[in-house]
């Protein structure tokens, strides 16, 4: 038996914005102070780390769930399948429903439950939830989706990540210009064969990590202090992520009985293009190998990062033929990956 | 192969918010009129359908996570187990930590990861997640854990129920009177032998029923209308309840391969004792059956209805010889089950 991904979608929201909007930004950094240098030299440093110049932003009229919706939507057309016959629907996300210019998550009901009212799924057996588990939460869901086919309690399972960050950022705070909505989805369903989902690897390390990505206060100290924002320690995440995550890959790969020299393509969550770029260096240190050309397709320049939604969105784009020099072909090997709040990490390596 | 209970824990909040203290309260109805008989009257009725005498509220200083973590340390110690040896911890709530006095939502990072600090669990591959499904979210949560080790990715399994959900509530609304705070927990692990969980069921009901509980504004008009409060449509849940829950109860039972009469306890979601009492009638009329003395413990009276929490507190209860007429022996065959927001319902029988 076999676990195959039989289609996926994405939607990324038409709104560009990109980095000159922030120009005229207020920043401060997390002490309160002004920065002694201005928002051009911020900026450029930015683009210079992250490699992000521009991300999308969720029409205002639209919540995450629509978006999942929309991704989910797309899924089940390329997948060809009728709706009513899936399982489970399992929606990642880490906030919820944050409509336009306020500021309460809403989760009642849960995502995946306004997801599947929006497709119209009259079937009460195709069970309905959400998973929290930072950035790496599609990723998580995969790996559920999985063990609830192994488990037998399921035979086909649409998961989707889902977030509008930009409905969370402090915007007095330089790292607001990471964080970008959108949403991925994928099908998956037990088939016949041995190929499909090859391993999975996940952990979370939460003693002195648990904070690295937490709700806080804005850097503008004077503004209220019951309103809280996303925040995260981005020099401890980066010495975190190169610490572990390229070990998890490997675990994950070695675990799957392919090599290195296999691997066509790997799906890295796209927090920071430095950090990503780190990771695949030190993964491919540890086979003691040279990075090979165009093994990681990213889309974290125009795209931004989205969170849960980076990962099944990347493998959308590539699977769709929409990126320059990244192709799939039937019998490639490729891994997911994903690191974030909590924090956790995972891989999955999957045989197309 | 079976999968156990070895060990649970609950914690109830000391702070008792009796009935009467709601009598000073300002009451609209969903349109924003005032009721023409006055509290006195609402409180009676209120106690009449509900059985809610009282009900507890979370110290200011304690979050929903704190409420979790505490149950789950009592469920480790009742256990007796290595809390490094646990390989999933999962977390179901529906608001996270929402501090005293504020209407943000923090599950950032999830709940799970922040249980799993506080208990000082160092071992990464001990994996902790959050699960949002309404009120079912921990009988789901067992029925994850339950796929997990049948599927061979998990031996012992953390499944907590916490919830705060005094800090969502509109205070201009008689259901206020109902929700509470809470957390339960327990402790499920592969085991040689057929006992443990035998069965389960799950729906998600997303039609016309997917709002029926929702994130909405006060009663009280003129009050913010950005800032929302768990709301729900009785009437609907009710009648709802009656038609979808006792059958899935049977289904479950019955893929169990037990008998109505094997059936020693049952611990259902505590959301009104009126509703309880009416599905109990109905289930066993499915067997053309008496509803049999002390088969069904009640916590609602005192403890109201914390979401997620009340089936595993119940448990603990009945567990730990706490409550009068409620025993649980080697053998006996019990059942859980839920039903809320989403609207979600499941059910699963286990032999102790």
């Amino acid at each position: 038996m076999g676990i195959k991904i039989i289609g996926s979608g994405s939607y990324i929201p038409s709104a560009v914005e990109k980095n000159e909007k922030f120009s005229d930004h207020e920043f401060f950094d997390s002490d309160g102070n002004q920065f002694s240098h201005g928002n051009e030299v911020i900026i450029e440093k930015f683009k210079a780390i992250t490699g992000i110049l521009e991300r999308r932003y969720a029409d205002p009229k639209l919540n995450s769930s629509d978006l999942g919706y929309l991704a989910a939507r797309k899924a089940i057309d390329d997948a060809g399948v009728d709706p009513e016959t899936i399982d489970y629907i399992i929606a990642a996300h880490n906030f919820g429903d944050v409509k336009h210019n306020t500021i309460q998550s809403d989760v009642l009901p849960c995502l995946a439950a306004r997801i599947k009212h929006l497709l119209g799924i009259n079937n009460p057996n195709c069970v309905a939830y959400d998973i929290l588990f930072g950035c790496p939460g599609w990723v998580q869901g995969m790996i559920q989706a999985k063990a609830f086919i192994d488990a037998g309690i399921a035979k086909r399972c649409l998961v989707i990540g889902s977030e509008t960050l930009s409905r969370v950022v402090d915007k007095h705070d330089r790292d607001s210009m990471i964080f970008s909505d959108g949403a991925g989805a994928t099908i998956i369903e037990k088939i016949d064969g041995d190929s499909g989902i090859l391993s999975h690897e996940n952990a979370s390390y939460t003693t002195e990590e648990a904070y690295y990505l937490y709700f806080g206060n804005s850097n503008k100290k004077e503004l209220c202090r019951d309103t809280r924002y996303i925040k995260m320690d981005g020099r401890k995440i980066y010495e975190f992520a190169l610490k572990y995550v390229p070990q998890a890959m490997k675990s994950c790969l070695d675990k799957s009985g392919k090599s290195i020299k296999d691997l066509k393509k790997i799906f890295l969550h796209q927090a920071n293009e430095k950090m990503d770029e780190a990771i695949l260096k030190r993964f491919y240190r540890l086979y003691r190998t040279e990075v090979p050309e165009h093994v990681m397709p990213m889309s974290i320049h125009e795209l931004g990062n989205s969170s849960v939604a980076t990962v099944p969105t990347l493998y959308d784009m590539v699977a769709k033929n929409t990126m320059e020099n990244h192709r799939l072909e039937k019998g490639d090997v490729i891994m997911f990956a994903s690191v974030g709040a909590g924090m956790h990490i995972n891989a999955m390596v999957y045989e197309c």
